[in-house]
Formats: structure tokens, C-alpha cells, sequence
């Protein structure tokens, strides 16, 4: 420990220029969609020099490869830390479906929406994207299992929760153009009263 | 009656004409997403001279707007026919999910996310396409009432009706990339179940 405590050392200076380069990207994801975002966009946004940028980042595919690698994990912590933080008077099920459905209305999964519909026409995006959104699946499924006392061992337990997230799923493309607020509340406390009398949770 | 048989009125062929450029739109919607999709591009796909096609849809977005149109269109008659021919060997509510889970992975659905995710960063695309979807959600969510004789009337039961609609529609994401479709049969038999233990029917 030489250092002085004002030194930011030169690893941790990197990391959070490459913090702020992949925050820029995801939020011009966001607000300009996948077309929209030019690297030159992103290291203006992320207040880098664009020699330091193309240094980290060569190319938008580099860019963008990393940005999901990053959304990946604020997506996983993000859901992970909604989950422990249920609120107590929101009876349990309702309240696992309210996280689910904040979840994939935030902009992290329009972030996400982008980049998926982009790689559906560029090979080389979707062979990045692919194994990180099977991951990205599995974890999320195994957290909503968790959090839903699901027992798996019983016929067709496992569909009802992939049902549950591919609804989440469809709310979630339903509310990027307008605010479905409304009627996606409706439609999960329907669903939280389904899950109730036809999901078999497991013996705590 | 005047005309010879083989003469094409000047009418029908412009419409013709109209028809070969907008389908030519949407597939090359689906082939190369909405970036990728060019006046010049759909002009050659066509078959169509670029002074024609500029003389009848000036812009991209003039073309793109008239190809949701279209899309719009087609959507119906692909779901109404599909509905009217459910086979009779496999159980009703079962028969009904295909057509919906068929209807929601189509070229027509993917060329139709392309527009969605485009029209999200594009306020002029939106103006277009905002009204023209409530006009198809609410023809959808119709027809799915009626094929799956859905009581409205009791509680619940439309919100029912709309998380199958969300469903599918997550369905039809989670298959652009990669093809899901035996993992979606199985989340539709589940959901068959459900419908069947908990749907109110309406009184034939």
C-alpha cells in the first residue's frame, strides 16, 4: 500500500471507463434503439475519448457484445434484489408476478428487446447473444421457481412457470409502445389467483 | 363489357402492382429487419420500376406504414381461416392455442415485431402504427372469445382471454431466434389444462 488514497489505481480506472462506455450503450439502446447507436454516439454519452474507446472497443459489434455480457448481469442482480425485497402486505404470489412484470417492463429489457430483434438478422450478433440468453433463461427460471415454492417433480409444474415468464414476456413487447400499466395489473392478479389453485408448491 | 379477357384493367393493375410491392416489404422485413429494408431493395424484389413504386409510395416510411396496413389485413384472414378449419381429431381448446401459437411465429408476426421495435425510436412510425395495432389486439382478442367460448361476463374470465394473448405473443419472441417449437407444445398443452379447469363457458 504505497499509494496515496486520492490515486484511483490504473485497473480500477479502467474498469469503470468500461463501466461507463457499456451504461452509455445500453441507455442509447434504449432511447435510440439498436440503428440508432454509433460508437461515436456511445464514447460522447460515456465522456471517453473515442482513441480510449475503440482501444477497449473496436467495433459496435465489440461494443454491443459486452454491453449484453453487462446486461446480463444488472438484469440478473437487478431481479435478484426485487425478489428478496417482496413487499409483506402483497399476498406472495401477486406480489412474485408484480417483480416479474417490473422486470421485463424496465429498460433493461428494452434494452434487451433491441438487441434480440437486431441479432434475428445478424449472424454474428445472435452467436454472442445466443448462449448468453440461454443462461439468462435458465437463471431467471430457476429464481421464479424459487420464489413461486414451485415443486417441479410434479407433472407439468415446470410449464406453468415457463408460461408464467413467457406472459411476462409478452407484457412486457405489449408496453414498449404505450403504458399497459393498467391492464397488465389486471391480467397478473388473474393470473397470481391461477397460480393459487392450480400450481403445486413444494413442502417447505 | 368491351374489353377483351386479356386485357388487364389499368385498375387491377395498379393494384396488383401495390399488392407485389408490399408484400415484397414484408418479406424483406422478416429476411433483413426493418434497418436492413430499403425503397431500393423492395424495387427490385417487386418487380417494380423505381419511378412506379416512388409515384405510389414516395418515402420508406410511406411504404412501411402501407405494408402494416396490409399486414394488418392479412393477420385476419390468416387467423379467421386457420380458426375455421381446426382439425377435429385433436380436443377444442388444445386446437385453438395452435392456431394462436402458429399465428404468433408466423413471417406475419415477425414482420410485424420489426415495425413494433422500429416505431418504439421512430414517433412517426408510432403515430401510424399505434392505432392500427388497438384495431388488430381488439379483433384478435374477439375472435379468441369466440373460439374458445369465453364468458366475459364472469369475472376474470377477459383477463383470462388476454394472458393467453400475452402468452402467445411471448411465445412468438422467445421462437425468432431460435426455434422453440417443442417447448412451446408442451407450455400450450399445460395451458389447454388450465383453460379447461378454470374458463367459464358461455352457454351454447
Amino acid at each position: 500500500m504505497t499509494e496515496t488514497p486520492a490515486r484511483v489505481p490504473q485497473g480500477e480506472r479502467t474498469r469503470l471507463m468500461r463501466a461507463r462506455l457499456l451504461d452509455a450503450t445500453v441507455d442509447l439502446l434504449v432511447e435510440r434503439g439498436f440503428a440508432g447507436t454509433t460508437t461515436t454516439l456511445v464514447s460522447e454519452r460515456a465522456g471517453v475519448s473515442r482513441g480510449a474507446q475503440l482501444h477497449h472497443f473496436p467495433t459496435k459489434n465489440d461494443l454491443v457484445v459486452a454491453a449484453v455480457e453487462h446486461l446480463t448481469e444488472v438484469r440478473g442482480a437487478e431481479l435478484a434484489a426485487a425478489a428478496a425485497a417482496l413487499p409483506p402486505d402483497v399476498p406472495r404470489t401477486r406480489g412474485v408476478l408484480q417483480v416479474l412484470g417490473d422486470h421485463f417492463t424496465s429498460p433493461v429489457f428494452v434494452a434487451a428487446l433491441e438487441l434480440w430483434v437486431a441479432a434475428r438478422t445478424d449472424p454474428g450478433l445472435q452467436a454472442s447473444l445466443g448462449p448468453l440468453e440461454q443462461k439468462v433463461g435458465r437463471e431467471t427460471h430457476r429464481l421464479t421457481v424459487e420464489l413461486l415454492d414451485a415443486d417441479e417433480s410434479v407433472e407439468g409444474v415446470r410449464e406453468l412457470v415457463q408460461a408464467t415468464l413467457d406472459l411476462v414476456r409478452g407484457l412486457g413487447l405489449a408496453n414498449t409502445i404505450s403504458d399497459d400499466a393498467a391492464r397488465r395489473a389486471r391480467i397478473l392478479d388473474r393470473w397470481a389467483h391461477t397460480l393459487d389453485t392450480t400450481l403445486t408448491r413444494r413442502q417447505r
